[in-house]
């Protein structure tokens, strides 16, 4: 049997300035030498789906292909992955309103918190939002940024010298913890499964996701893609946050109407943003867009 | 307030020979007056997430049409329907494969099972399946269809008397009921929130699934429908199980190739049902197929 | 029809010293006028699985207390309660950490956190606490908890005036926020069914429970009371988080000795903590303890 | 490392007469050679959460016990279990109401079913129900039970024919297999983690239970109990449905008059199964009933 953990290049990869994401196991850990990954258990659980009815697909990738194609999510939920992470609290709220998943977590009321802050890069903090529409591509003040960081730094000197006096001096560590601030760092056991962990990866690899966890949700996916090729792949090919694109009921009719014509046809619709979505998902059909 | 269950045109419609769908009770059920519908609720919800931040999607109608449309699903978990529901057995085991669901289903270990079978229709078993290939669009014989019919009636009469006859001697109830048929009749309570719903509708009425279990999807979202109208409407735009449609990246990848050339080009892959897949997604788009 | 919630004394209660919870809805809402309570959806969902089978548990209440004293919960997860609560994050922390619930919560990204923290009373920091051994009965000195206090405040004014200044200088929202500390309130609607409300009661109105997080669940429990009086006086009886108690298998035999003796047996453990906990049940069932 | 499943005496064990349990993988698979058992991921989990501050219990065995004593459930999550079954469909149908898993089942839209069915031993017919307190301890007559399995037998050949028949005649498998018992066997890929996997093993290893489900629910637990041995001893000591008990409060109410007194006291409660359940625990804990 071949070792997919053991075989990795690296099981943890460095994530902000104080974060990680380790691969601490897999299922199936232990794969046939013939195959070397673990794809082969999403195949094994797809063929007592389908038996002897669907000779047609039975050819490995091509049944994978064809289960993330058609969104037969099941057979994905037969690899598990279990990690080791350490992100600021304000990324682990985000994480965790993800609710299929097995999580073990650092406790503020049984322990000490570490004295670990997350102090973001300076061309980080200059970055405008996308999100909010609050900006455009310029940059704040670089000296904005680092009066703010400085601000920041302050903050957690301060706030952590009151934490660790007033613990000694009795105040309860559930008590005390409340004066740190959202960028302490904590850690967790987190359990998913794969066809949860790609919706996961889907939303949080997403360019509208928050960039801090955007670079843990990008580390677990270069941690299992050596481990689960097939399905990473036909995951990118098929779906819609990744290489795959979604035209609604607006765009199937807008597109009817420009093949017709020559020159990218408006949405019916009176929805500025719609128009603007259209406009963008045109482009990446190679429309012609004026 | 307005009650939408009350002012429902009907809350039960009849399903196959002996089964049926009844909303028993949505939450909201009481709205407000200008409303008249349940789809406040989603915005209500929605606009705790967002507060004072999204003034641009602030009209109703298309917050819920961009929550829908960017897959934010949660403020549509807040809509919950409890359906009382009857239907043959086999039926009963796709549905329940759906586990984000609440479910008391009659027991056969402690109740006595009635005697209520489904019987297709002669036209419904005359149809040949698309989904395993296995025919064209001619009809197997009318006689075949009528003798497998007949056959069937006969078991649901013999095995039916076998088990009352037992259970009088002694056998118990769990044990009698194995001889039973699946298109024995069962029923349960079924509870489920709006989002779940969806993802349940979106797999059940489609095209692939089995007819007899869409005759309840159907019917499901024809009740909902008067009161979740909005929902349903941004449901049928942009979900691709409905009038939307997903590209893949290899489909991307042949309609810009498409549309520099004249006539649709094929997809760079050597997988057979995945080009018929696409050359049905260009009809669908109004490019020319040949 | 009789309205549960119009009927109730009142539907929110304040909750330390900014937060509350309102109780926003409930299926069933609308319920027979005869009842006058929400505890006959239970019985409903309850007698569908039955069926005929069970004449005697069909007094409602007897049936309920059947089924709480068994275990058989799904009839209670037909009741649903829809919540809107202002809490502490660090308190939202640990009550997010129940996924059996849907959720929406306010959205730093998005929208601007308000000027609002949580400040204990100098009696609740002076507490020691309980669960971690840290402290007897005595309390910590005043003074103490006071300059704790006087330093949690200063530290709320400071960095939520950094927040908004440095929002103001076009640091998105989503970065600004990791300055603010834990006791920052936010606020969501969670929705439950009434099942997994109790387990989440269970745990949470428990001493072991932190007292900042016991005051929301006990606010639940007694805006739910007045709807399902039946079901929650069943599951005070037979809950052994509440009024009843579990014995394990050491204790069985440590009362098997006890009863043949005179006074209470050691458990045949060297865990001194076990032995601890014996003596506090033994305690409670009216043994006589040294 | 040491393999756990490799180390395994059996990994499969037949149940009922054509059915079997298979444990296919275990997360984790490869253990430290000190320690040969898997019970080292939920430590590894737990000290986590607890970090450095619960020295107290920081010997492994120990802790696993305090853990499952408080219900601390989340490290017993961080333990899976895969697991490839047969059975008959109503078996299947208990079984798959437990939610918290992930399975892939075998098709009977896609696939034709095998010509294989549960036939029960005739001692197995001839038992009387406890749970329906249809009968005392006697057993229906045997010859009663031959002619109803010979009935049985009957369905099962000559409803297969139909089926087979009437496939090769075109009725697509959908329709045909309605006809089919629900004795027929069917098979799936089922995992868990260990937390869910003692809820179901909880309920499904009771007396309660239907004996054909009992079958699987033993195979697993001695499947899995050389695999987390001090798991496996924490849950029979500590979980009310193997060697605790639980006290309701009236029990509590009735113990302690018990013990003033020298004969068990009622319960004050005019409930005759509460009251029958009280003298079971009683006589459980060595007090005298008469």
């Amino acid at each position: 049997m071949y070792d997919v953990l053991e075989n990795l290049p690296t099981r943890e990869i460095r994530c902000l300035d104080l974060g990680f994401v380790e691969l601490v196991d897999v299922m199936p850990r232990l794969v046939p030498e013939a195959q070397k990954t673990a794809d082969y258990a999403i195949v094994q659980a797809a063929r007592v789906s389908y038996g002897d009815g669907t000779k047609s697909v039975n050819e490995d990738r091509g049944l994978i292909r064809y289960l993330m194609r058609h969104v037969h999510t099941t057979p994905f939920e037969m690899i598990e992955f279990k990690f080791h992470c350490k992100m600021p609290i304000f990324v682990a709220r985000q994480w965790i309103r993800h609710r299929t998943a097995n999580v073990n977590e650092y406790s503020g009321r049984y322990s000490i918190m570490k004295d670990e802050f997350y102090r973001p890069d300076v061309d980080n903090v200059r970055k405008k939002s996308k999100t909010n529409k609050q900006g455009g591509d310029s940059l704040i003040e670089q000296t904005t940024a680092q009066d703010f960081l400085a601000l920041l730094d302050k903050t957690c000197i301060e706030t952590y010298q009151i934490y660790e006096k007033y613990i000694n001096e009795g105040v309860t560590r559930e008590q005390a913890r409340m004066i740190l601030p959202l960028n302490l760092y904590t850690e967790w056991y987190w359990k998913i499964d794969l066809h949860n962990l790609f919706h996961f990866l889907g939303l949080r690899c997403d360019t509208h996701a928050q960039w801090e966890i955007r670079v843990f949700a990008e580390a677990m996916l270069s941690l299992i893609q050596p481990i689960v090729p097939v399905a990473v792949e036909a995951w990118n090919d098929y779906h819609d946050h990744r290489q795959a694109m979604k035209l609604t009921r607006l765009e199937m009719d807008a597109i009817r109407r420009t093949f017709a014509g020559q020159k990218v046809q408006p949405l019916d619709s009176d929805n500025k943003r719609e128009q603007t979505e259209w406009i963008d998902k045109a482009a990446r059909m190679g429309l012609i867009v004026e």
